[in-house]
């Protein structure tokens, strides 16, 4: 049995996705594609056979469509992942499922009027080998019973047209989701603290900066958002236990002594660093609707994650502690 | 295009290759499985929808094989291999080629006469990332020049069966092929050095043992086996260059830190080790399947090491250098 | 030329400095000791060869007693100091200057009328080789320009009259100095942040906890502090520069792989930790009066880290930002 | 108690010495100096307060000279040796205690005809933290039972002078005394075994080579010479035992990310490598000597080495492998 994918988006990522549904993840296949941008569309269409139209509604509706991967800028998700819902056609939204606490609740009403869950957020790192050692490690005893943690997220630079609370709504918005994920639990106040500005980068972006998470446990997470590093993609994090630590790593393979010393390669981008876990996200996901079920990330972390950034904007502005408020869970997500 | 994968031999490795194929590679399928074990052949077979044949020459044989993998017993080796060879049937062949010189000469020979490269042999690490990775520092100028190398090779323990000269034919020999490839080089001479033997272990099984080679460049190696070394499976080597080194450390995802100090985890067996280039290995055999070509290791690369394990084993029983001396190198294999 | 030192106070840092100055630092004698436990000072004056004396007082006043060293209670440290200052002799208090932001005053008046400075006091981290070269990278343009940083502080564990505020004024006390020292900037606000409480440990200690400071110039550190953490004395931090980051690491000589997977030791305690950095600090002090000077941490930078822990204090027990307040800087410590 | 040392050869290791026995060793003082350069030797005498004498004889003779460090060229190391011995003087000698087992011997029988040990061999690695670590390893059950090393000795670079042979008396020599010393017994036999050259350094220079040392026990040794590797002095090496390794590491204090990935410093030379070292040896010999004993490295342990060292040099001219023969060990080393 072969799912057959339409894919929403043809940008950076959206085409990433259409080439491993292609030629990475066994047992589906691309056989729609839509972008604003036509010709990018139907080269990419033409690529891996698959048909290039005219709206992403009518790609939505394609008989030869089982799935749908939304790889659109943010603004349209809740739009297109509510016509898939809507199709009952199974969805994997990239993140955020909205930009807006509003987008997000009406995707989440709407999944549940549906009555099961067809949705699943693109939250890639719960499929990345060492964020899942971590969690490993968290749960059997490793470390004891964790208490707190560490978080570094670099980017190597940014455009200039990138500015500082995009950081919270675009980069940290994924470590949202890893502590939500990692420590089982909601987070209830953010704290974004200003730090001294970077010389380099645009004057508008204030980078770094430090984000404090307080978790609905009691658990505490510091945070350093840093999108003009210079050096390299750099997402590391040490969680603190009772009795020991466990410590997320950038991948290994070789060690090169030479002028510089001993050096380990740091990734240089995302795409580098994540793109075993973009593949692993796309079988499992692959697997599951083969198996008539989604077991990923969602529409409530979805929109937690949208809700933590939307307070975390409004700290960044206010150089205030700001708690978050959900609304009630709803049976379907528990 | 689906390449349709017959499967001799059904032990751990065959087995696995079974899963691997059926889940885990792009554009195959298993549609046929021989094993003498006929219970276990038929049990796999079902599960993932092949037919357990009576013969490996029926599978060899049938209509929907388009390939074969053998991953029998290494005597049986060249029979099987020539059979498909002379069925103008593609084969990834398990290493050895053949458990004897004369055995490898045998599928040289026919694999000449058919006149195109129809044979691959598992020499998976070449597509490790690790190893990889050593390739390339070794030839992109980051070390400048190699000249030496260090290698370790170890497994946490073996049956009681498992004989010292084992170790030549069935550990070192995938660093005979590594060097040969990581140097573009044949191997001159082998020496074979007794070392003090471990307490543990069988009676019989001199271990560890250390192996040196002479590169015909003129580079050396030495290499380390110890097959009994109780805390797990440790491969790894440095390459010296005129201005720096590379080495292949095991892959690590996270740090630990507890009771021992700072941990990092080590690979409990090749299973673990080297899964990934196992899949990266088939995945590339079958896109090249179905580009119509064959570029992975040769049965002359198969040849090689199988002569060098023969001179390693003259070497063992006789505690002195031997010198390895190879047949003409056929035009096929330039 | 020998320094004749006197030691007040002879429990287990005091003890340690006496052998230290006996045997391990060059131009160094301990001539005199005292001690309220008087069977324990004579035996330890009676090892090297000096005197006990019935008070400190009249150790103070020794003819052949040309520097003091304190090391007893720090509610005493105050009149110890300021008794020496009067005498006119130089002298080295461990760390609390004095338990109160009134008792550091004291000494600061003191050492002002004095007209020049006599007391340092031990910072030894200052003197440890990690740290020197922590600050060396953060000022050499190894990573540009000074940011942020992030520090955590772990003890393997504390006596159960150890309370959470101790924390403060006996373990983070460290880092307070560390950062304005690195930095070489005042830290002009504390906040004292409740992490969810470790199960191991007293009911009373509250523990881990994250401190925030924020630098006068703008750059913000992260503290954790975690006084039970099991597995031994883990001090380490990174200073995030505008184009790279240095890290202070634990240090290391030797790693072993066994059954736990490649391990390098992490100290037990202090004592191991920075036990080469007390040696360093005694021998730069003992050459420094020889050269008739004192350059080491100030009893400024003493009356500023008390003033730091006594902010830390109010913030733990009220939970909020605490601004610091520092008087004016008397010329003799600019 | 002070010992009074006169200091024979005042080049960089000799001057060097003078230096960490005024200002690094506690209870020792240079009173004499010696070096064919009168005036280099005139000012260091000058500089400690010590006299430079005339020629070594009147050093050796002097009354304020308690004891004698060696630091001239290597031939003139049995003469002054048995001078110090026949005046009962203790005396530290630079390695090699002599250029030829002739001398070594000559040297060997003087101490032996004295009766007692008044000679200690400044093999340095013995009292580096690192090693010691790796000893302790070796000998407290971690690693199990010890069964083969394998060691790299890197220099940066040497002087067009510097002759392939040369390695063997000047660099590997070290290893010889660090693997007797850590086995805990006698080296067998030594082979050296050609590399392909470097194409940096003089032609004349063959660089690297693998040396294999033998041990009495059973033990293999690989050792690698490399002494124009271009990137810094990099000293490690792995013993391998029957449950487990240890490695001895460079030292680290620090690691910095930035452009080249993730760094740790690499020694320059092995000044900076074994510095502390030195300091840790010369501070035991005095306070060995305050205690009226010798108990480093014995003239035993200087002429094995020699042993070695010409056997290997023979080794690295034919090419084959050499048995190396002891005379009888006289009682005063067991």
């Amino acid at each position: 049995m072969t799912i057959r994918v339409g894919v929403i988006g043809t940008g950076t990522i959206g085409s990433d996705h259409v080439t491993r549904l292609s030629s990475q993840v066994v047992g589906s296949a691309v056989t729609a594609v839509f972008d604003v941008a036509t010709e990018r569309a139907q080269q990419i269409a033409a690529a891996v056979g698959a048909k290039a139209h005219a709206s992403w509604e009518a790609l939505v509706a394609a008989d030869d469509v089982d799935a749908v991967l939304i790889a659109s800028p943010g603004e349209l998700h809740p739009d297109q992942a509510i016509a898939c819902i809507r199709a009952g056609k199974p969805v994997l939204c990239e993140k955020p499922v909205a930009t807006t606490v509003a987008g997000a609740i009406r995707v989440l009403e709407a999944e549940v009027a549906a009555g099961k869950r067809l949705v699943q957020i693109g939250f890639m790192r719960r499929y990345d080998a060492g964020y899942l050692d971590v969690k490993a490690a968290m749960t059997d005893g490793t470390i004891g019973e964790p208490l707190l943690a560490h978080a570094m997220h670099r980017n190597a630079s940014v455009p200039d047209s990138f500015r500082g609370e995009m950081s919270m709504t675009d980069s940290v918005v994924h470590e949202f989701d890893t502590f939500r994920w990692l420590f089982d639990s909601e987070i209830a106040a953010v704290t974004v603290l200003a730090v001294k500005k970077s010389p380099l980068g645009s004057a508008e972006l204030r980078d770094p900066q430090l984000v404090v998470l307080e978790m609905a446990g009691g658990e505490v997470v510091t945070v350093e958002s840093f999108v003009n590093c210079q050096y390299g993609y750099d997402v590391r994090c040490e969680i603190v236990g009772s009795t020991g630590t466990v410590s997320l790593d950038n991948p290994r393979t070789t060690v090169v002594i030479g002028g510089a010393g001993r050096r380990e390669h740091i990734p240089s981008d995302w795409r580098e660093r994540f793109g075993p876990a973009y593949v692993h996200e796309l079988q499992t996901w692959v697997n599951d609707l083969a198996a008539g079920q989604v077991t990923g990330p969602s529409t409530w972390d979805g929109y937690a994650a949208t809700a933590i950034a939307e307070a975390a904007v409004q700290s960044y502005a206010k150089g205030q502690r700001v708690d978050i408020e959900l609304v009630e869970r709803p049976a379907l997500y528990v």
